[in-house]
């Protein structure tokens, strides 16, 4: 599969947006007229770079507001047209994307609009041009790619194709099964573009909510494998307007967009061998059904095939002062395993819960400042063969992360997540034990002493907070890369702004990881420009058997557990009606409850030592989700905290 | 008018939220359930500290889904009322907001809903408390305030009454005349909420878009005016779900908050002195009019009045190196007036366009790091009586801003915009002259040299750089405060992001005032929670009555204009046909060019010293733009240019 991409896509200007690209691996691009009308870089500039860099330059970008016009426009719109195809044999381009007319349609007529077209494929005749027409979806008249396609039908001119765009076509909701049957040659160009299922005007959502494909609910892995079947050759690429990705950095965006596209085209892949296409019917009257892939002249490559992981083989916090955690997590009912043979790391466990805890501060992946303070810095998941994985992730462009081991250690794989976590992938067990748990036990004898009965408990869930400009690009990496599910995302209130909250599956919900958007705080009187910050705080969370008991034995220990206001519990009864016993017993242990019509949630939160906290929950009967109606009590607590230590000078 | 506001439109703590509603001068306020649940405060300690604030607990909000339902979900929901009426009466507060049914409701029968809310009534008058019965825009069965209001009129309880909420009623465009008719008795409660028009589902608009009356697009001084006709006098309180105001500091918010509902105040009394109630058809068969006000019982306080301002009197830039600005300024062909007498400022002229350089650069207004660079820092408008427009803005809750004057001198009333720019009114005056203009000439001897044969020149427009945590708080300022009309906003592409652009005008266009949104850049490898920049510069725009000729001066005394590509000009040769004599002299002067069915416009840019930049424009025709198209190009130069300089170490 050619790979392709909108340069509207990125930040930045036409020089660096080109690079960044490149360096992606991007076999071609389209200029965004755009891009380059406010760059300094002549034609022939462009040209060249795109040759040095090994880009192909595949479709220049848009052309409005063509078709459907008066007589006197329409010689003002060729006159405009022969203007930019003397511009693209500068560039060496032969493709133009002209978009159904939104503007200045005046006249709805298909044998005008036939004529029209007819014109311009003439005159891009005659400048080696090859003109693909599009129906946008707010298409004045023309708005429906079948529509657009049976007038490049009619016109039937070598010079006239069309474009197919994912957007246009599945925000509409039109059925994608029709383009199997389009005649590959008069497909000139396939656009591709995801985005979240909205309600508001096709326009506005076009314009702002786009997203690479992964990142969004539209099923393009369905409408690929019907371009596929057509028999379409040409580039697939991205065109993806969002606010957000014009203002992150451009060469992660260009990764992260490169990413969505070698993810699609193993879905396509997969769609197809899953979607054998009946045989034409004209040529075989029985039907027969032939397995999906076999002919299709377009090559979809697949990646290293990967279950979805077991579970978490380990959670690691990193801190300089440790002591703050160590504490914690005693109290918690962790045992001390003691130190790493040769790294500076210490294991506690409490079942096959497993928290490392990072003595190294050096590394830099979190704020310089906040360096000394806890933050979770990995997580280990489990998978049946982390060197499949590894190679699946790699593949993926997600960056590896090189960690020391000495001979006879284990070797984890490791790569780096958006928000620059650390992902490790461990040979997972059967029983949920973890081999290299044996290259612990140095300076045992000193923690042994707190050492309690270890009792049974597994990682739950894991929260980590995204920075806003990546969250999109998290969703698809863990889709991508780790085989995790999206779920519909929620929002919680909280003092500082509604948190974007969203849940990433797997099938047996043996991995559960919460991705939260929390939102920039301002700091007033310090002016344009600075004073933004995101009061961040992730935790990891742990199942028992027995909540009550676990925060029974935690108070005994002297845990700091988050204080729960008394109105939380008032408010509770009141929508509940809960047991008096239960109600007394979750008030005086500062638990939090939930119920639905699967089952029961209990759990309760640590207070928080640099960036981290942990959660303990039990889930009773089916129960699968995560307390949120007790979110916003969580944040309004932990600001309340946070709030009164800064006000402290 | 009795103010209010819930305490869901502020961000922080209970205690924070109450405090700034009482610094900001509200009557009282509704408690929002989430708020007090996640309050450390119990109802014992929020009622006296509203007693201590002087602040009324007007409304408990919101008991959702109790209509419509089963019987048994019907004692369910009784006796989760009854807890929230025992804790009311802990509060000290008698009114309870009841929403319409949009989660559990399975039943449509309105004898059955009157039922089930007369039974609600029942209980409520047990408890001493009123039930506000409102209908929300997405409620099942009820979604229309009529249809509420006529359920309450079924029910006719004394302890049901109807609560009006502008948004649930202006977001479906129901007509809002039948309000008159209301009886007054029935009216328990009051909510506004202004909001932009967005085409998308309405409860996603709703919790998310909502802004403070002003700041929207509602018609609310004819939904006021018509509940003030129908002889309401109980608070009218603001209900405003908004991402951004969840966000930004309490006591800012809470005083765009205030503002917004004196503005109303105004608004609505003078919605009603512009349309007299027809008298009371039964009452007067000859349908007199009779004065819009005189007989109703809510008060509706004024301010005082004022006109819009004719124009700019000054603008002024603070730098402490005030060289380049010098250097720029008598480039474009402005003459130096020397020092003020007392003051360490500059004045500089061309024609009517007065800029001055004020040389202290002790304040702190602008980001610490960059105070020495040139910024934007106050604007002067001219007014008919700057005493009456300052206590306008006065009671509009401007901050004063100091100015020391000497005994002889002009002074000035002044105060701070939400930007921190200081706002100053000035007495215009009719020929386009300036009084304080002659408290200048301090050594002029020195600055002569440069001087050159005044041209003819006014400040066309000011373009400032809005902080995106008070974009809608600045709109409403300026709508209230000065007199100036908000535009429909557009958004213009840059290097870095999307950058929302509305225009404030007069009327006869004496004052364009230009606030620009723009995106956050971040800046990567600085980890979460710090690196969020603003690339902010702003700029003076100068209009002259002949473009090429003040330009081609300009570029005679060296100065240093805004590089425009060559690729620009191509792309406006084949949009618009130009001459090629103007085509070559707009592209020998880097000239921008725009033009539409009302007229042209000319324009260029110099460079950027600090943060500031100038334009020059000129008008042809009735053009009434700003170059929008252009913007494009203006950013991605500026973009390239301070990306040069930050690629330098």
């Amino acid at each position: 599969m050619r790979t392709g991409i909108a340069t509207v896509c990125l930040s930045g200007t036409l020089r660096e947006k080109m690079q960044a690209c490149a360096n992606a691996g991007f076999d071609g691009i389209e200029i965004f007229e755009q891009d380059l009308v406010t760059s300094p870089l002549s034609p022939e500039d462009v040209r060249k770079m795109a040759a040095d860099l090994g880009l192909t330059l595949d479709l220049y970008q848009p052309f409005r507001d063509f078709d459907s016009v008066t007589a006197e426009l329409l010689a003002a719109n060729l006159r405009r047209a022969e203007a930019k195809f003397r511009l693209m044999s500068r560039l060496g381009m032969d493709t133009i994307l002209v978009c159904s007319n939104v503007a200045t349609a005046s006249i709805d007529d298909d044998g005008l609009r036939a004529e029209q077209l007819a014109a311009l494929a003439a005159l891009a005749q005659d400048h080696g041009v090859k003109v693909a027409y599009e129906a946008l979806a707010w298409g004045k008249y023309v708005n429906d790619y079948e529509h657009a396609h049976h007038l490049v039908e009619t016109v039937d001119h070598p010079n006239l194709g069309t474009c197919l765009d994912s957007f246009h076509i599945l925000s509409r909701d039109w059925d994608t099964a029709p383009i199997e049957s389009f005649n590959p040659e008069k497909i000139f160009f396939v656009q591709v573009a995801d985005a979240p299922k909205l309600s508001m005007d096709v326009l506005s959502w076009s314009r702002h909510y786009r997203v690479f494909p992964g990142e969004g609910q539209f099923e393009l892995a369905k409408f690929l494998g019907h371009v596929v079947r057509a028999g379409y050759t040409g580039p697939v690429s991205l065109e993806v307007f969002n606010d957000v990705f014009r203002q992150s950095d451009v060469e992660r965006t260009a990764v992260d967009a490169m990413r969505s596209l070698i993810w699609l085209e193993e879905q396509s892949a997969k769609w197809l061998d899953a979607n054998p296409a009946p045989v034409n019917a004209a040529e075989n009257g029985a039907g027969i059904r032939l397995p999906g892939r076999r002919r299709y002249p377009m090559e979809l490559a697949t990646l290293p095939q990967v279950a979805e992981p077991g579970g978490f083989n380990f959670a690691e916090v990193r801190a300089a002062d440790t002591a703050a955690l160590e504490t914690l997590l005693g109290q918690l009912g962790f045992a001390s395993n003691g130190r790493h043979r040769t790294k500076n790391v210490q294991l506690w466990t409490m079942g096959h819960a497993r928290v490392i805890i990072n003595e190294d501060s050096s590394q830099e992946s979190r704020d310089a400042g906040a360096a000394a303070a806890p933050a979770i810095s990995a997580l280990g998941f489990d998978v049946e063969s982390p060197v499949i994985a590894a190679a699946r992730a790699q593949q993926l462009k997600a960056p590896t992360v090189p960690r020391k081991s000495q001979a006879d250690e284990e070797i984890f794989q490791g790569f780096a997540a958006p928000d620059s976590t650390e992902i490790f992938l461990c040979q997972g067990s059967p029983d949920g034990t973890a081999v290299w748990t044996r290259e612990f036990g140095e300076g045992l004898e000193a923690a042994a002493a707190g050492r309690t009965g270890e009792q049974s408990a597994v990682i739950d869930h894991v929260n980590l907070a995204q920075p806003w400009q990546h969250f999109d690009e998290a969703v698809l990496f863990y889709t991508s890369a780790l085989a995790l599910e999206p779920q519909p995302y929620a929002e919680v209130a909280s003092p500082t702004g509604l948190v974007r909250s969203q849940v990433m599956l797997t099938r047996d919900r043996g991995v559960r990881l919460v991705l939260n958007l929390a939102p920039l705080v301002q700091r007033e009187g310090s002016g344009s420009g600075s004073g933004q910050r995101r009061t961040y705080q992730e935790h990891i969370a742990f199942a028992v058997d027995d909540l009550v008991a676990t925060a029974r034995a935690a108070k005994a220990r002297g845990l700091e557990f988050l204080q729960i206001p008394v109105n939380y519990y008032e408010d509770l009864d009141a929508r509940f009606g809960l047991d008096p016993v239960l109600l007394a017993t979750l008030r005086d242990l500062n638990l939090l409850y939930d119920r639905d019509a699967d089952g029961e949630f209990l759990h309760f939160y640590t207070a928080t030592v640099g960036s981290v906290f942990f959660e303990m929950v039990e889930r009773r009967g089916a129960y699968d989700g995560y307390g949120a109606p007790n979110a916003p009590v969580r944040h309004a607590v932990q600001y309340d905290h946070l709030h009164q230590l800064n006000r402290t000078p």
